[in-house]
This record gives C-alpha cells, sequence and structure tokens, in this order.
C-alpha cells in the first residue's frame, strides 16, 4: 500500500506492541513507518531474566543498527524519525522484573525501560489485577514504587491493573499515569477495557490513552477491521479530548501459541486467568507493524489532517516528555 | 528453676521461635525442656536464600546432632523426646520463599518446612498482610497456594495475615488452619492481635490458636510477667476451648536491633511497617526457652494437670497430626 504524504512525514508512536521480536518484526516496524514504540521485554519474568531479555535487545541494537535504535528520550524519537530508523523504547507489563527491590528502579530505567505496568493481570507486591477476583488498591510497597517510578521518570501503566488498585495509582501518583493499550467498555463489555469514567479519570489527572488494536476486545472480534479502528479512536477521543489519545496496538506478531498459553496462564505456567485458547485473533487489515499507513489513511477518511498527526504520535511525545 | 515432675514428662512444643538460632539456644531449648518447635527459617528471603537458611539447619543438625533433631511428623517429635533431643520443624513466616513457583512447595516440604505464614504483613502474591492498609482478600494464586499447601501437608499459618486474607483462607482451606503467635485483641486492641469472632472463625473450622508471650501485643507491654502470659491463655481458652489452644511464644532470644529493623521494614529494608524501633521488650521471666518450666509452674497454680498438659504441648500434637 503507498505511504501518504503525511503518514510519511507524521511521527508514529506505538505505545505497545509485543510482537515476536527478530529481524522479520523490525524490518515490519521500518516498512510501516513506526518512529518509534513501546516494546514489552518483560511480562512474567524476574529479575535476572528481565536482564537476559534487556542483553538480547542490546545485541539486537548492534547486529540490527541498520534499522533500529534505542530510545530513552523524547529527542531520542525525533532522532529516530531523522535517522530514518525505528526507536525502542524498552517496556515491562508486570512489575516483576524487580521482584522486591525497588532499589532496581532506576537500574532499569538506566537500561532503557520507559515503560512499566503496575501489573499484569492478577496480583502482585504492587497492585491487584483486572483478571484477579478482588481488589484491595495499592500496596504500601505499591505506592513507594509509584513514587520512585516518577523520581526515576518510568511511564505507570495501568492497562492490565484492576480498577481499585488504577484509582489508588492514580491518586498518589506525581506525574501523570496511562493507559498504554486499552479499548473502552462503552463498545464492548470485557474485563481489560475501561469504562468511560476509568477514562476520564485518567485523562482528568493528566494522563494518557493509548487505543489497542487488539480483536479481542472489539466487539466484532476477528470480523473486526481498520473502521472499528477509527470507531475506537472516535468513541475515546469524545470522551477523553483529542490531545489526550493515542496508538497502543498491541501487537502480536509472529507470536504463537506457546506465548498466548504462557501470557494468559498466572506467572506464565499456574491458574488460568484468560479463559481463551490459542492465538488471538486479529483485526482484518491491521495486524502487523507494516500496517500503519493502512490506519493512517483510514483516520485521513474521517479527521482533519492536525487530529490524524496528533493521534499516530505527537500526542505521546507530548505526554513523554512531561513524565520521561 | 527446679522442674515439676508435670514438665519433665509432658511434651513441650512452641508454635513459633524466631530466636538467634546457634547453640546456646539449642542448648537453652534442651534445658527448657522443650520437645519440639517451629523455627523460623525464612521471614523476607526469596528462594535461593531460604535454601541456604536450610542448608545452615542441615549442618546445625550435624554439629548439634546431640542435643537437636530435625522433625517431619508428630511421630518424629515423641521419638525426639524419647531422645531427650530438641526437635526443630522449620517453618517459614512468608510464602516468599517461593517466590512466584508453586511447585516448590513439596519441594521445601520433603525439606522439612511443616508450617508456612502466608505472608509477613504486607501484600504478596498470596495474601495482604495485618499491617497493610486494604486487603482485598486472597488472590486466585493464593487459593492454589493452599491447596497445594493442603495437599502436601503444610501448617497453613496465618499469623501475620490482613483479616479478610484470613477468613478466605479459612474458607477456602480443605485443612485446617492455625494462628501459631498471637495475642488476643480482647485484652490488648493491636494490628497484629485477633478478635474473638476471629479466633471463633478459626475454631470453628477446626483451626488451631497458639498463643504468643511476645511483650508489644500484652496491655502490660515491657512489665508483663507470667501471670500476664497465663490471663492471655486463660481468656483465648474460655473463647476457643481448651483443646484447640497451644504455646506460640514468638521468642526472639539473642536477636539484636539490626534484625527487628529488618523484620519491622517491608521486605526486610523498605518501608516501616511496624512503626516500633529497637529490640522488643520481653516478658520478665519468659524471654527464653530455658523459662518454659517457670510457665508451667504459673499454669499448674491456676489449673490441673489434665489442661496444663494439653496447652503444654498434647493440643499442638493432636492438630498437627491433623494437618501433616
Amino acid at each position: 500500500m503507498a505511504q501518504s504524504n503525511l503518514h510519511e512525514s507524521a511521527i508514529v508512536f506505538d505505545g505497545l506492541i509485543v510482537s515476536k521480536w527478530g529481524r522479520p518484526v523490525f524490518e515490519h516496524m521500518r516498512e510501516g513507518g513506526l518512529t518509534a514504540a513501546n516494546c514489552t521485554v518483560c511480562i512474567w519474568e524476574g529479575t535476572r531474566d528481565t536482564l537476559l531479555n534487556i542483553a538480547q535487545w542490546k545485541r539486537w541494537f548492534d547486529e540490527h543498527g541498520d534499522i533500529i535504535m534505542p530510545c530513552r528520550s523524547v529527542a531520542d524519537i525525533r532522532r529516530a524519525k531523522e535517522l530514518g530508523k525505528v526507536g525502542i523504547v524498552l517496556g515491562w507489563q508486570n512489575s516483576s522484573g524487580i521482584e522486591d527491590r525497588l532499589d532496581l528502579l532506576p537500574i532499569f530505567k538506566d537500561l532503557g525501560v520507559g515503560f512499566i505496568q503496575l501489573t499484569y493481570n492478577t496480583q502482585n507486591y504492587v497492585a491487584s489485577g483486572c483478571w484477579e477476583k478482588h481488589d484491595g488498591g495499592l500496596s504500601q510497597f505499591g505506592e513507594r514504587f509509584i513514587s520512585e517510578m516518577n523520581r526515576v521518570g518510568i511511564v505507570v501503566d495501568l492497562s492490565h491493573v484492576g480498577a481499585r488498585s488504577a484509582s489508588d495509582a492514580i491518586r498518589v501518583a506525581a506525574k501523570p499515569c496511562a493507559y498504554t493499550h486499552i479499548c473502552p467498555a462503552g463498545l464492548f463489555d470485557h474485563p481489560r477495557n475501561k469504562t468511560d469514567a476509568q477514562l476520564r479519570e485518567m485523562i482528568d489527572s493528566g494522563g494518557f490513552v493509548g487505543i489497542a488494536a487488539y480483536a479481542p476486545f472489539m466487539r466484532n472480534k476477528g470480523d473486526s477491521g481498520l473502521d472499528d479502528v477509527v470507531d475506537l479512536f472516535d468513541y475515546v477521543i469524545n470522551v477523553c479530548g483529542e490531545e489526550n489519545v493515542g496508538i497502543g496496538t498491541d501487537f502480536t506478531e509472529g507470536q504463537d501459541e506457546a506465548f498466548f498459553n504462557w501470557i494468559r496462564l498466572d506467572k506464565g505456567y499456574g491458574q488460568r486467568i484468560v479463559p481463551s485458547h490459542g492465538t488471538a485473533p486479529t483485526v482484518k487489515g491491521f495486524n502487523s507493524p507494516s500496517n500503519y499507513p493502512a490506519l493512517t489513511a483510514a483516520m485521513e477518511r474521517r479527521w482533519p489532517e492536525r487530529r490524524v498527526r496528533a493521534i499516530l504520535g505527537e500526542n505521546w511525545l507530548n505526554f513523554l516528555e512531561r513524565v520521561w
């Protein structure tokens, strides 16, 4: 598909990708005109395995330096755009990477971690998850965790966090938080989707919302297409305002059944938390970072250029500038 | 102090000791006529450090085999009594020892762990603590944790667990749980003390209550004496019945300020959870395992021999027989 001039010149930031990392996905990111993304390096891993994942990224930055580069600041992301490379911001979908040690947070910030989700679906030291039966709210350790994240400048991601823990986090955080990859419950009721009240609470505190294009969270599931994705944006923009919304696709390109089994079982091996089986259905025409131009085209059919540029990436960069 | 004949012949079981382990404490245990005790080997440690603590105990069993021996069953405890040795049951005050792996529980059972407290004061993967601001109850991981503890036969200890998590645990557990070392809130209101309703809930489910002689939980604090300890027993026996109550001193003999600082800070280094500073005050005349004969003497002044023997250890052994 031919890229519009708008897409070619736009900053495109994706608030969450959890694809099967390697050269093929890196090439799709560049083909799709992606400027930079929050790339998951921790879901259930503890400290050692998270460090090993980051060590692998360091090797990839060396081996594939022709198309990817690490980004720790908004300036880095703009530089990636100038160089025609894809900027990689490392991100965690769980605080398991520090285990029980708050003092590891600045270490991981130094290593390039720009986003940390407080928990992945279930309870941990910090918070409770959106798939937990009860949510007692943020723990005292969680309050300190957020305080330290704010101090070192890591985005507090609440996408998979329980409702009460998320409210607590937004209340105690000194810097704005984000839902990096969510769908609105107003369009489809699902444990992972956020109600209008939750979206407003996030925005009223200066926070940010990234829209996922993850078919299981969408009313038309595997029959969803690009227009359904733009419907998600329209809905959330209507609740949150167009300056507080961006992309957070949750792309899982190349991931196999074993991966989906791992993420859906508690701690990667235990109780079935997410009931689905097999690889997730994807949105037709939008299931790879090579497809961003098609999203831009669908947006351009509905919106003025200013809004398209804002949603594609400028809003994310304004938010990240405030937090990092 | 001369030991009464009753004390000499009685089974004396202590439901929790967290003293500074080593030959001097082992000798005090033998001098005091202790038959066996739940000896803490994990408070904040993860898997590796807990294994190292158990490895140290294995060396102690070799080096001090003249006075201590490992016990994994009630038969082992009765054998220790016959041999005139002190039986050691290893116990955890936190589930941190398995980190995120339920499959480690049978391993630690094999290694001699007979008691595990779900959490120590604050929230973890399993439950919330009695010093946490909110308690959302047992997690889904926590339900599986208890199910596995029941299967392999480890006592579920709820002493430092939050009220809602403890109720959840008692409800889901297939075997009875225990408060191994608590004081009654009816005599002194304290975050660690248990209300009459909590004590009744434990007993109604077939559970067990061990009475702590930890001065900070007692109304007369450091001015407490042996009569105050027997008052605790009288109070709890009145609520729970004399067959469901035993000893759980919480002795900390030999522990220094650094130890108390470590246990009172979240995860051993973080937020101050327990406000006290310095070493804890102790009960006059009852602050070492060498003092059990004095407790027996104080009990004999108030109770018939049958009750004294039951409270000193026979009740504990009946309970352990059911759980292990």
